[in-house]
């Protein structure tokens, strides 16, 4: 007999040789039935993989990360064993799951390829021998044999794969017609796989190296549910509608040039608007905060970043110096803004009570990316922080991290992001040399950030060994409203730079003691954090933030100066938007105006001009019937109001 | 006889070989007590040498610059005369009028030198050899003599001076004992002479070359009237007093830090307050004048400034281009914003009806200069222009020029400069060749820029062959409370940049046609402007500008949370300002608030702690009585509404 551990702590007792399906089965049949395999000891298994020894052991169904990966490696061999059918003589790479979904990398033989046209047939083949209910047959196989089937099956980039493994640790699989050296685990047999569909092709060097042959990477999916897949497909189109790229094209928003320089975004007006106001906000809640607003230089001179310790990290990967008609002199583009805020610090003596002093500054900053690696406004080479530096005392660190978490969430809520968690990487206990700082701060620090996330009853996971050298940090991350999940705001202990700045403050005794530092940005980014809003919310902002708010609509040209003299009304009441004064029928300019999303749009003709009121329409709501300007801006100015000062989120 | 032709146009017939003297007596008494100078034909003479032939003339006193320039010239001469009779043996090198007073570089002799205590006695042997009425002799001398008279004296400077002279051009001037090399001309004696003061010495090497000897360079002034060197030396303490780098360090507005670099200002949080009210003054302003914000980098790679035609004008005297992993890629620190707003007009197609487009950016800019060039915010490596620029028509030009005059003029009168004329500069008629764009575009742009300048009745002066090669302009300039003149806001016509970047706008006929650019800025950059803001109102800024408008005065530590509690309700009503709950007595909390010159003292005790009102003194103004705290706020936020909205200037 073996003792079986289940996740809930429970342990039941079952004969060597039990399977991970016997177990389940055990519990329930529901689960038995949506089993995919089994975690045994931390290794996942086959399902029927008799277990022979005392284990702790977790059943893997779709829901688990780990069971979904099973699922989809498994439906890799089934691509390939449609492929088989379809393609005789088709050989094969290697075909791993993926975070959606799994490829396999193929040659197809000369003068084949495969098209989009071709997809159906094979997501067709691959169901109907998903219906034959086949095992993943295990079977472990000697060097030489496995050898000799790939020789006979002509397929080099097996034998190549084989070359490279040792004799007794090989194994194959066998599903239906299909037999792959594979390491496994499966999942049972193939009627799990309901849905299927190949999604893109891709070439790709066998091995990743450009001088072996390029494959054909088929690109696929599929679920245990056909509803699955449609709510996969519908997310995809979703994803592609809202890509940041081509909403901020359409809704004008912001653009690169080639010769201003890749990754150097312009921001249009439109997303200007878009980005003063979110500065705005920001800015006004961290004065209330507490914060003081700086400017400092985008350059700093060589012995600033000595200094900082960030001169050694300079590489060739890096922007090179700027020099100067001053031989030896020497600048940098700064990639961060801390240096800076530490030289402010320093331009007084501070007292322990001028602490804390919270420095912030929308900062823009430069760090060169390769150009393969940029990515619309999420991976730039220049982009503008919302970045502070408080300076505090040790004993302050809880109670300005729990204000930091307050304004972080304050910002979160305001924005419409109400899902969110948050990673606290503390320091490897087991690795204490690796760390600057005592250890006294650092179980100080440690506790403070764990206590503060507890108090404002964050979701947390804890990761050991992820702190950075100078000290422990909190990360946040949001889910979009298409559930896929972003790291935004950050919170860092730093014991570092007050180290090496010198950094000190006069404490009561009158002894000079050294300041605790905290980077924060609740935002990270203006650039990357307007690409999650963008994404987040397909381009429909907030009534405060769009970019333009309302456009006014004259029915016809005779009503242009009616329709000028309400704009004009509206933008001296710090309104922003303009007049259509196309000439288009007035269904043609209602359309556009919903298709750039703007909030509001006022019809004017000749009823309204003679009234001197507005016919009003809400993006998404319809008509909400005709009003007088004035009420029309009151109603407006108190929507907006009520986010700014924090009363309301999301109008 | 001959025709003197005087300034009003006026002829009057003297004989030949009359003086300037003659003539100023022939129009009035005083006049001629008055003339110090006279200019014929251009030139200024002496008022007492003989005019042969007809001529323009004018007499030139104290009220004219070239009758200044006279008067402090000659009063070198009485400097040097004194200086003879205090230190005999004093040899002479140069001794020019300068734009307040004069200097004269002297070699004192072996082991003598001249401090500050002396500067009395050479005052008062000015004075006392000035009441001698001596007259300026004029004398021409043949080379020789003069060398002799040199040798003589032992004057190797004077000597070395002639060397450079021909025969024949050599003239002497004497009064009393003093002779001098001197090519004139000077007043007529020494008795306009009644106040001298001299205001430093300085060491200066013979002909500025460091080879040479160093002399010492007395540096004085002299006044017709006392009271006229009082006001002087009233306005220099002011000025010393008002420095901004002075009153920056003191009000804690900005700070250099030696490692992040010369010129790279540090815009500390009350400087930083200042400077964001400018920002969004100005924005708010701009917006409602139609202009649409944008944000660009503050790099631009080196194709862009090919295209611009900067990157041949970038020596060895500039920031050095920043090279990156990528080779031969190279990016530049914009010294400008024009060219990245160029770009975002390419980012779509233009049509006539777009036009007049106008980007606004406070565009932070980078430009090398010598450190000795240096000087506080008016002399900086890196500035913020309140940039933007017009795209427009070539029709629009006037229209835009009128609307950016009208936005500079609110901007000046709102922050109290009421002083300013301006110039025009435009193209040098005889060398059109220099200047690139059509005669008719010239022609109509100048003549726009004069229509729109007497349209708005500014006092200008015109200067020919001052346009840029692109275009012609218009530059502000003000004057500040203590009369001295500023260059801030300028207006410049560009038709270069347009046709190299080969901006189009489809116009009615569907022909494609080149937009004209305004380049424009109000303040010029916020480092100057605020530079000249602090010199003009001596830190004492308008009420809605000041960094901090208030701060709280708890009488004793029992009151302060009560007054925490009162400078939380005025920060959450966005007043910005402080507690001051130092252990000190009121007296001097008030004292140190005053030096600080911050706009409202709210002082709290007993009295205002149980009625939840304050006491209010205004800065400059004393005691205002007791009030609620919301009765203080509105009032408060009425002053700077009036203010923000345009409605009222300066509070």
């Amino acid at each position: 007999m073996i003792d079986i551990t289940l996740p809930d702590g429970s342990k039941r007792q079952f004969e060597a040789g039990v399977t991970g399906y016997d177990i389940a089965a055990s519990i329930s049949e529901g689960l038995a039935r949506n089993a995919l395999a089994v975690r045994v000891d931390g290794e996942v298994r086959d399902l029927h993989r008799p277990i022979d020894n005392s284990a702790a052991l977790e059943i893997l169904t779709w829901n688990d990360d780990a069971g979904k990966n099973t699922f989809w490696h498994s439906s890799a061999h089934l691509l390939a064993e449609a492929l088989e059918a379809l393609y005789p003589g088709v050989k094969f790479g290697i075909g791993p799951p993926i975070e959606n979904g799994f490829y396999y990398d193929v040659d197809l033989g000369e003068g084949r390829s495969i098209s989009p046209d071709d997809y159906a047939a094979i997501e067709q083949k691959m169901l109907e021998l998903a219906k034959n209910k086949s095992r993943y047959e295990r079977r472990a196989v000697p060097k030489a044999e496995a050898v000799a089937y790939f020789q006979e099956k002509g397929d080099e980039y097996k034998l190549d794969l084989l070359e490279g493994l040792e004799d007794g640790t090989i194994t194959f699989y066998t599903q239906g017609n299909f037999t792959d050296l594979c390491r496994g685990p499966h999942i049972p047999d193939t009627s799990n796989i309901k849905a299927a569909k190949v999604l893109n092709i891709a070439g790709a060097y066998w091995r990743g190296d450009e001088k072996n042959k390029q494959l054909t990477r088929i690109y696929a999916i599929t679920f245990p549910k056909d509803k699955e897949l449609k709510e996969y497909l519908h997310k995809l189109e979703e994803a592609r509608k809202r890509d940041h790229r081509k909403l901020g094209k359409e809704l004008e928003l912001f653009a690169f040039s080639e010769k201003v320089g890749a990754g150097l975004p312009l921001w249009l007006p439109k997303g200007t608007a878009l980005r003063e106001r979110l500065e705005q906000f920001m800015r006004r809640a961290q004065v209330k905060a507490g914060y003081l607003p700086v400017v400092t230089p985008h350059i700093g001179s060589k012995e600033l970043y000595v200094t900082s310790g960030h001169y050694e990290k300079y590489g060739a990967d890096s922007f090179q110096p700027i020099k100067t008609p001053n031989p030896g002199e020497e600048f940098f583009l700064k990639p961060m803004n801390c240096p800076h805020h530490c030289e402010i610090y320093k331009t007084k003596p501070r007292s322990y009570r001028d602490l804390p002093l919270r420095l912030a500054e929308f900062g823009t900053v430069y760090r060169y990316e390769q150009s393969g690696e940029l990515h619309g406004l999420t991976r730039v080479r220049g982009f503008t922080q919302d970045d502070a530096h408080i300076f505090c005392r040790p004993d302050q660190v809880k109670e300005e991290f729990i204000k930091v978490i307050d304004l972080v969430l304050y910002v979160f809520r305001a924005l419409g992001f109400e899902d969110y968690t948050a990673q606290i990487s503390l320091r490897d206990p087991e690795n204490k040399q690796k760390y600057i700082g005592s250890d006294e701060n650092w179980a100080a620090a440690e506790s403070a950030i764990q206590e503060a996330a507890v108090e404002r009853g964050l979701r947390t996971v804890t990761e050991l060994g992820e702190a950075a050298f100078y000290g422990p940090k909190l990360d946040f991350m949001v889910r979009d409203a298409l559930g896929r999940k972003w790291q935004l705001g950050t919170i860092q202990v730093d014991y570092n730079l007050p180290e090496r700045f010198e950094l000190e403050y006069v404490a009561p005794d009158n002894s000079r003691q050294r300041p605790v530092m905290l980077h924060r940005a609740p935002f990270g980014s203006l650039e990357r954090f307007v690409a999650v809003l963008i994404e987040h919310c397909a381009g429909n902002f907030p009534l405060w933030l769009a970019p333009e708010q309302f456009v006014v609509l004259p029915i016809s040209e005779k009503y242009h100066g009616y329709a000028r003299q309400v704009q004009e009304q509206l933008m001296q009441a710090d309104l922003r938007g303009t007049t259509d004064e196309r000439d288009e029928r007035i269904g043609r300019k209602i359309r556009d105006a919903e298709m750039q999303k703007i909030p509001y749009l006022l019809v004017v003709g000749e009823k309204e001009a003679d009234n001197g009121i507005v016919s009003v329409r809400r993006h998404g709501e319809g008509d909400l019937g005709s009003m007088p300007i004035d009420a029309f801006i009151r109603n407006f100015q108190e929507q907006v109001e009520e986010v700014m000062s924090g009363r309301v989120v999301r109008v």
